[in-house]
Order: C-alpha cells, then structure tokens, then sequence
C-alpha cells in the first residue's frame, strides 16, 4: 500500500506569523540561538491499489485541496 | 548555519479529526484511492551559533513547545 508525505510550506517571501510567535516564544524560553522558525503542513496519505499515476494524483490532490498554490509551496515523496 | 527539519504527528491511536475531513473532501473530489489521511506540523528552525548540543536542544524545545508529548510523536533531523 503506497504511502505518500507530502510537506506543504509557506512561500518564502510570505511573513509566517504563527512561525514568528514561536520563534518569540523559543526566545522567551532561553533558546536565543534560535534565528528563524517556519511552520508548514505535514501530510500523510495512504493509498490503496495500484501505483501507476500516483504522481499525477497527488500533485492535483496538492493543487485542488491540500495546499494553497498561491501562497504556498509543496513536495511529496511516494513511499512505497 | 544549522537547519532542523521537525516533523511532529498526532500518535496513531488518536483519531485525526482534520485529516478525517480532508479525506472525506478528496473521496469527494474523486480520489477513491485514498485510504487514510494523517496532518501533523512540519516546522523549519535555523538556528546560529556552533552545532554541539543542537540534538538536545530541540529535543528540549519539542517536548516544551513545538509538540504536546501527551498525544503527539516528533521526529527531527539536523541538516548541516
């Protein structure tokens, strides 16, 4: 049964507030060595039968549902 | 610089309530393939400073802040 891990972050250039309050936060707790903090998603997908057009499947679940294209950066790798 | 990859996963005996919902959007979608669906954080530090002690120091920020040991697991690779 294939599984797939796809990582879905924020672009680069996009402030990640939700990153920015932990970093505060590691910084409140003594961790000062800490320099930036980004917070993306982490997905994983099982699926079931054959693994021809997994590739193409995901990047259109990625595209149409799990992430947000226009501000958001994705990968996936097929484990299988 | 430093770069740690932290990965964090509701345990596999929790029911998944957000992942439960994305499923349930991608059968709708037709994406009948997929079996299960998990969410869980997928958090980028960078971090200055000399690279002894980083292991423990994530370690430590995980179990305070980035991840609630009582229901989720976390893994994290430092990428040099």
């Amino acid at each position: 049964m294939p599984q797939v891990k796809v990582y879905v972050t924020l672009k680069p250039t996009l402030l990640d507030a939700q990153g920015r309050v932990v970093h505060n936060a590691l910084n409140s707790l003594g961790y000062d060595n800490v320099e930036q903090v980004r917070i993306g998603k982490y997905i994983e997908l099982e699926l079931t039968g054959g693994s021809q057009n997994i590739e193409r499947d995901v990047r259109e679940m990625c595209e149409k549902l799990l992430a947000n294209p226009v501000i958001e950066n994705y990968r996936f790798e097929v484990v299988k």
